[in-house]
């Protein structure tokens, strides 16, 4: 046995990789004492076991050959059809032709990075963004620059195309963002519109969370907005279960082509097995059912945590209240740091994520990510209480250096 | 709606991207009337589908909430310990941590190509070898260099180091190789270990036929021979089924720190519902009776497909006798073309994959790779006949420009 020296062999790649930190902080936590305002997590009551149960059966006993071979790269016909189904009934006119399935969203994003991104190339997203993201546009060496007003993006374009360096896209999630829980109003959405096409700049829309509201009035999506222009991306993960891996893309058929030729050397296609579930699913009408179950439960979960907010926090923080989606964004006064706050919040088996990660340009040191999805009712008044204590313990002993 | 221009836009990955000819040979053939020779698809009698149906039911009657949450990227630790204990019984003395579950083997050559190659970046494969994974070498930017005869290998690589071009690995199918079904001896197994240890060379041994053995003897894997030093890819795809895009990597676990970082932006984890079940699948002690019984099918297969070629090919033509695994490889007179014979056979619905792609210095027009596990035997005979007929027609009326 003779030892390689893996740092002379490692690609450039490899180097620029950057892990998520979200792992480091929940490794080596007791599962069962944990209270997660970390990940964004469903909620396991949400999960429609009993629907999956008896599809599975049906699946198996009706079409086992088809369910458990390989599949088309673009994705199981049957399920972009019920995806294309459900768009237009949203008003957005699609067929199953401009829709190819990723394995997860997150896919999604890698594959739109990987045929857009050389290295160097900027992009612009919002200050903060999904970590995920950033993730994927760093590995391909895309420079991500962020924007922290919706106001100031057509002046960030210009500054950045006066300089040679204009955007290949707009990456946006416009409805209940990740991590700071806003929704663009119809005005953000479309000045985003306007400045695409006034600079000929493509847009990536995440949508992960759309379908996940809980108050105020549902807004159009970019893509409905501009069929051409947007390449919007959805996922099964937050409204049946993530457990599949199951995400999709919505643009024109010649970016789903070179979508379609980088998922082959991917992976080949997404579990087809997990596909065909999903499809029929869809077919039997279950996801609206499941959805406004899930809706009642998040919304009683968001209104349990704003409350608890209202009734434990100190005066000098601030929070976002979200019209829908996973989480809400916590603002620590300037100069206090969300990572000291997690050091003593972990000590009460309590975590949550830093809200740093998710600004490309390294500021955000004392804002935070809450989740309230995941945590039972019981255990988000409980960590609301040991949050507000450890956030009052830090105000009260960092000396002041602003 | 205003239009984009797509080529103005797309990376440099993106236009050096090659599609797969084969899904567009398939594209369009009556699926009724085909007789494929052409995927390496495993066939459905070989799928498990009473046992998967009542562990999907147990699974999502005692475990529902894991087995459709967010898994770790490293994959699900039972599913990871069980191929561990595999291993084991078969002497690779491995635990879970040196495993890492990806989505499909795909996906594990794509994370190896990332976290090992930069743009020109020299490897050595086989002269034919796995198109999936000349697609990703060459999509990473990689330069594959094909040796068509193992005992070769010891003069390229000191050629390459010559050229100041050292390779970054060996890639290397050992067992029923794709395309050509050919099995390493035990003294080119030692050939390849001694020349990587003697340069300094990581191996990538690509396994997904392995446990696919009809005749002859079984020999060490790689990996046995080199823990250090050899990368092992497995799957399900053959043994299990495809659908479920599950394969896996065996490797030190300072390269799998890598792979996992590489794998956290690609799709963050593979499908955790399939994962689950096919640990319970590995777990209930059902996976070595299913494989006699594939084992069983695709041996009468192989003997039939070998009988039914000495009966109708002309004498001409020459093929290879695998010991296992999906596939044998044709060879035409030298000058006769495979894709001549394609436009034939297509008339008469059969198809098969011509050689020439898997050879990545452009050479092999007059090879064929022909698939026996997945037509049925009385569609054997009849593709064979079909194919002799049009390998006849070519010769006969080909110019010979020899």
């Amino acid at each position: 046995m003779s030892k390689i020296d893996l740092e002379s062999i490692l690609s450039e790649n490899a180097s620029k990789m950057r892990p998520s930190p979200a792992r480091n902080i929940l490794a080596g936590l007791n599962r069962e004492e944990l209270i997660s305002f970390g990940g964004g997590y469903p909620n396991p009551e949400t999960f429609p076991v009993d629907d999956l149960k008896r599809i599975v059966e049906t699946l198996l006993r009706e079409s086992p050959s088809s369910s458990l071979q390989y599949g088309p790269t673009e994705g199981d016909p049957k399920l972009r059809r019920e995806l294309a189904n459900r768009y237009r009934s949203q008003g957005v006119d699609i067929t199953k032709d401009d829709i190819v399935i990723t394995t997860s969203s997150q896919q999604a994003i890698d594959l739109c990075s990987k045929i857009f991104l050389n290295r160097e190339d900027t992009l612009v997203c919002s200050l903060p963004t999904y970590f995920g993201a950033l993730q994927s546009f760093w590995f391909w060496g895309g420079a991500p620059v962020g924007v922290a007003d919706e106001n100031n993006l057509e002046s960030t374009v210009i500054k950045l195309i006066e300089e040679g360096r204009k955007p290949k896209f707009i990456y946006s999630i416009p409805d209940f963002q990740n991590p700071s829980g806003v929704t663009l109003s119809l005005a953000q959405r479309e000045n985003i519109i306007r400045v695409a096409r006034l600079y000929d700049l493509t847009i990536i829309e995440d949508s992960p969370y759309r379908e996940l509201r809980y108050s105020g009035e549902e807004l159009p999506t970019l893509l409905s907005m501009d069929k051409e222009r947007v390449i919007l991306l959805g996922t099964f993960s937050k409204t049946l279960t993530p457990g599949f891996r199951l995400g999709w893309i919505v643009a024109n058929p010649q970016i789903l082509d070179k979508i379609v030729v980088a998922k082959q050397s991917a992976d080949l296609c997404a579990s087809v097995f997990d596909q065909a579930i999903a499809a029929r699913y869809l077919g039997d009408g279950l996801f609206d059912s499941n959805l406004i179950k899930t809706i009642e439960l998040y919304r009683g979960k968001r209104e349990l945590m704003l409350e608890c907010f209202k009734r434990y926090m100190p005066k000098s923080v601030s929070w976002t209240v979200p019209e829908g989606g996973l989480f809400l964004f916590l603002t620590l006064p300037f100069g206090y740091k969300s990572a000291d706050v997690l050091k003593l919040t972990l000590i009460e088996n309590l975590a949550f994520i830093p809200g740093e990660i998710f600004f490309c340009n390294g500021e955000g040191k004392n804002t935070m990510r809450i989740n309230f999805s995941y945590a039972p009712n019981e255990k988000i008044e409980k960590g609301v209480k040991i949050l507000a204590t450890a956030i009052e313990s830090v105000i009260s002993t960092t000396p002041d250096y602003r």
